[in-house]
C-alpha cells in the first residue's frame, strides 16, 4: 500500500500541529500478547455452545433475500423463514474464507488503514442522538454539531476512521440525511468513513459518494474496500431486514462489513458473561457465515459489544469489569476464527468526570489488550451512546494518544541504556542539564494535550480548571483553526451534482 | 495461614456492608500472564548494564554500619566510604536467597496478607504532606485527617494494608509523631501497617507497638513478619543514613523491607526509560544485595517507581505511557530475580477529575499487568503525592474494586454458558424475567459504589453530581458510621502505657 506523503498532505499536517500539538499519523500495531481471560478449553466451550445454539435454536433473518441465499446453501429454513438453523459443519466451513486482514482505502492514500493482524484503529464516536458541550449543554443532534465533530475526527491523527455519524443530524429529513451527511464528511475529511445499512438505496448512494470522493470507477471500488458499515444484530438472534439489505449491497460491492451483536447481559442476553459470549458468538458466526454466501472472501469483522445491565434498574453499563473481560474474551473468539476484531471505548457516565475516564479506560484496555483491530467510539462517546460530547472527545484523544504511545517500543540502544550518562552524573548528581538529556529534550516523552502537570499553586492561579474545562478550550481552538483537506475541483463538482440530483429526486422514501 | 473468620469479624464485616456496600475481603491473585514490554534480551541488557553501573560507578551508602557490613562481605569500599562498588558475581550470589513470597501477619488474622507470586495487594495512600476534600479544600496534614484516612483504609476490604501515614500529621511534634500515629493506626485498624525508617529509634518503637498489637513476644515477632517499611534510595545511587538504620533494624527483627528507587527520568535518572530502568535496577540490586548481608533470607521487595518529568518545566508526571511501560518492565526485572514486586497508583492531577482517573488507570494497569504484588498509594494519592484526597480515595476504591473483579475468573459452568436459557428465550425475546436471570439477580455483576448509571434526566433530577461529589458523600458516610475493630483490653492498656512512657521520655530527639 502506498505510504508516500505528498508535499500537500505534509503541509496540512504541519499546519494542524501548529494548532493543537498531537502525535503524528501512524499505523498502530500492538506489540503485546493479548490478555487471555478464557482458557483454550473455555474458548472451545463457547465455540461449541454457540454452534449448538445455531443448530437447535437458530436465528431469524428478517429478509426474503437472505432466506433465499441461506436456503440455497443448505441451511435449514423453517417454512418460509425467518427462522434459520445451521449445521455446525456448514458454519465452520463457510467462515474459513474470511480474510484475516483488510486494507481500506481513504481518498487521501496517507490515510489508508489496515484492519486485522496486530493493527489497531481508533474510530470516532458514532450514532449518538444528542450532542453536548460545556458552553451550550446537551441538545438533540444537528448538522452544525455533526460537522464540527467530523472536523475533530479529521484533525486528530490518532483517530484513523469515522464511525457512523458522530451525532445524528436530526434537523435534516431522514430521506436525504445520508446525502448531506456523507457529502459533508467528504468535504471536511479525507479519512475512511462509514455508511449506514438502512436499506439498499442508502448504501447505493454511499457507494457512489465514496467512488466520487476517491475519483475512481465503480469496478475499481469493488476491488478496493473504501468504506465500512456496522451491522448490529437485534439481539437475541435476529438480523433485521434493512441491515440485511445494506450488508448484501456492501459485500457485493467489495466493502467492509462489521458484524456486531449487541449482547447486554441480563437484558438481550443471559445474565452471565459466559452466556452472553455464547450468544454473541452465535450471532456473529451466523452473520459471518451468511457474509461468505453473499460473496466468498467477503471482508468482514467480528464485532463484540457484550456488557451488562444494572440488575436493579435495567440500565445498561459499560466499562465494567464484566465488560473488560468480555472484550478480551471476544478477541479470543475472533482470533480462533482468524477474523479481524472490533471492540469499543464505552462509558455510561453523564458527565466528563472521573467515571467517564475510568469506564473508558476499562473499555480501552479491554479493547487493546483484547487484540481489537477496530475500536469504535474511540473519541466522544458518553451516556452509553446517547451523547457525543465535545469535551469527552478531547479527553478520549488524550487517552488514545497515551495508548498509542504505550504500544510503541521503548528506545533501547546502548546510548538509551545510559550507562555512561549514569557514570558521568554519579551518585547524588542530577540529569537536568547533561548532554544525554539535552540531546533528547524535544522528544523524550509523550507531550499531553489535556493533562496539567503544574503544581497546585500554579494550577490554581491559572484558573483551577479541571480536565473537562481544559478540553473545552482545546476543541474550540481546533475547530476555529480547522481547514478542510483539499478535494480536487472535479470531484467536488461531481459530488455536488450527485447530491443535488438525489435530493431533487427526494432521496430515500421513509421506511 | 489461618483463614478462619471469627464470629466477631463476620459481624463487623456485615456491619460495614450495611454502611457502604463493597466487595468482601479476599486474597487477590492475578490469573493473567503479565504484559512483557521488554524482550528477554532487553531484560538481560538492563540486568547487565545495572551490574556494570554497580561495578564501575558504584553506590553511596551514607552510614558507617552499612560500609562496615559491605566491606566485610568483600564489596570494594572507596577509602572510608560512602562509595561502594560491587563485583557482579557477588550481587548475583547474594540476591539468590531472597524469598519469593512473604506472609505478613495482621493483628486480625483474617487480614493477614501474602506478598509475592501471583498475589496482588492494594495499599492506601502514604506520606502525603497535605489533605484535601471538597468541603474544606486543601490543607496541611493534621491528626484528624490522618485518623479519618486510617478509618477509610480499615473500612474498605479491597485495601489490604496501610502505606505510611496516609497524610503527615504535622500538628504533632516530629519526635513523638510516630508514637501517636502508630497507636492510632492500631486503635482504628487491624490491618498490616508500615513504619518509617527515619533512624533506629523510631523503628524500635514501631516494633514494640506492633508486638503489643499482636499480643506476642518479640522472638515470635521476629519469626513472623508483621510490618513493612519503604526504603527509598536518594537517586541517583545513594542510600541515606536514617534509611539504612531503619532497614538494618527491620531486617534484624524479621520484618519486611520494600526497596524503592525513585528514578524520575530526566531528573534523578537518564532522560530515557531504558536508562531510568538501568538505574532503578542498579539501585534496587544494591539494596537487595545489602539486605541479604544484614540477614540471609531477609524478606525484601523490589520496588519500581520510574516515571518521567515534563521536559519543559521539570514537573514530575505519573500515569504517563512511559510510566506504564516502566511499571511493566520493572515487574519483568523483579520476576527475573524471583523477588516480590512493588508498584504504585499514581497521578499528577490537581483535581479529582478525568485526568486523575485516566492517569491512575494507566498506573494501575501498569502495576497489575506488570505483575505487581504490592501496589502502594492504591487509594487517595494525588498531585504526585503532595495530597491525600478524601474524594480520590473513594474514586480509587471503585477503580481497585473493578480491578479486583477483573482478576476474578468468569463463572463458566454449563448453566453459565446458558444454551438452554438462550433456547428458552429464543430470537427476539428478552432475558429480564427468566428463571436463569432471577437465579442470578443478586450477584450477577459488580455493584459499583461511585458509578452512576442512571439516564441523564434522572441523573440531572438527582442533582447532576459528578463522580467527585458522589465520592464526597460516600467517605463522610463511612467515617460517620465507622466503628473501630475490637482490640483486647490488655493490649490496649499495654499500648497506652508504652506510648505514654515514650512520650514522657520525649520520644526521639530531632535529627
Amino acid at each position: 500500500m502506498p505510504r508516500d506523503r505528498s508535499a500537500r498532505s505534509t503541509r496540512r499536517l504541519r499546519r494542524s500541529q501548529a494548532a493543537v500539538s498531537q502525535l503524528p499519523w501512524r499505523w498502530l500495531e500492538n506489540p503485546y500478547e493479548p490478555i487471555s481471560v478464557l482458557s483454550d478449553e473455555q474458548v472451545e466451550a463457547v465455540h461449541l455452545a454457540s454452534l449448538a445454539v445455531l443448530r437447535d435454536t437458530g436465528m431469524d433473518f428478517l429478509h426474503p433475500d437472505a432466506i433465499a441465499i441461506l436456503e440455497a446453501a443448505g441451511a435449514q429454513v423453517e417454512e418460509a423463514g425467518p427462522r434459520v438453523r445451521f449445521d455446525p459443519a456448514m458454519v465452520e466451513e463457510l467462515i474459513r474464507t474470511i480474510p484475516g486482514t483488510i486494507e481500506v482505502r481513504a481518498r487521501n492514500p496517507d490515510h489508508n488503514v489496515v484492519i486485522g493482524g496486530k493493527h489497531v484503529n481508533f474510530l470516532a464516536v458514532g450514532s449518538a442522538p444528542n450532542a453536548s458541550d460545556l458552553d451550550a449543554g446537551r441538545r438533540p443532534g444537528n448538522f452544525a454539531d455533526f460537522s464540527n465533530l467530523v472536523k475533530l475526527t479529521q484533525h486528530f491523527n490518532v483517530v484513523s476512521m469515522h464511525s457512523g455519524y458522530p451525532v445524528e443530524p436530526i434537523d435534516i429529513d431522514p430521506g436525504i440525511r445520508h446525502l448531506h451527511a456523507l457529502a459533508e464528511i467528504v468535504r471536511q475529511s479525507d479519512k475512511v468513513f462509514h455508511a449506514y445499512s438502512l436499506g439498499r438505496e442508502r448504501i447505493l448512494d454511499a457507494l457512489e459518494i465514496v467512488r466520487i470522493a476517491r475519483g475512481i470507477p465503480m469496478d475499481q471500488l469493488v476491488d478496493e474496500p473504501s468504506m465500512h458499515t456496522i451491522i448490529n444484530t437485534s439481539s437475541p438472534l435476529r438480523l433485521d431486514g434493512p441491515m440485511i439489505e445494506g450488508m448484501i449491497e456492501m459485500i457485493r460491492h467489495g466493502q467492509v462489513v462489521v458484524l456486531t451483536p449487541f449482547t447486554l447481559s441480563g437484558a438481550m442476553a443471559p445474565a452471565t458473561i459466559a452466556g452472553a459470549l455464547v450468544q454473541q458468538n452465535a450471532e456473529a458466526l451466523a452473520g459471518l457465515a451468511f457474509s461468505q454466501l453473499i460473496r466468498t472472501g467477503a471482508q468482514v469483522v467480528y464485532g463484540g459489544f457484550t456488557s451488562n445491565v444494572d440488575m436493579r434498574s435495567g440500565s445498561p453499563a459499560f466499562g465494567t469489569p464484566e465488560y473488560t473481560r468480555a472484550a478480551m474474551a471476544g478477541g479470543q473468539m475472533a482470533r480462533r476464527y482468524g477474523v479481524p476484531y472490533r471492540s469499543s471505548n464505552a462509558t455510561a457516565a453523564n458527565a466528563v468526570d472521573a467515571q467517564a475516564a475510568y469506564e473508558s479506560q476499562m473499555s480501552l484496555w479491554g479493547a487493546v489488550m483484547g487484540g481489537a483491530n477496530f475500536v469504535m467510539h474511540g473519541a466522544g462517546w458518553m451516556e452509553g451512546g446517547l451523547v457525543a460530547s465535545f469535551e469527552k472527545f478531547i479527553i478520549d484523544i488524550e487517552m488514545l494518544q497515551m495508548m498509542s504511545e504505550f504500544l510503541q517500543p521503548l528506545p533501547f540502544s546502548d546510548e538509551d541504556l545510559g550507562v555512561d550518562a549514569i557514570a558521568d552524573v554519579g551518585p547524588g548528581g542530577h540529569f537536568f542539564g547533561t548532554q544525554h538529556t539535552l540531546d533528547r529534550y524535544e522528544n523524550a516523552f509523550y507531550p499531553p494535550i489535556v493533562s496539567d502537570w503544574q503544581n497546585f499553586e500554579a494550577w490554581e492561579m491559572s484558573g483551577a480548571r479541571d480536565a473537562s474545562f481544559r478540553a473545552n478550550s482545546i476543541w474550540k481552538r481546533v475547530i476555529d483553526e480547522f481547514e478542510p483537506p483539499p478535494l480536487p475541483d472535479d470531484r467536488a463538482a461531481e459530488l455536488s451534482d450527485f447530491i443535488g440530483r438525489r435530493i431533487a429526486e427526494g432521496g430515500v422514501a421513509a421506511n
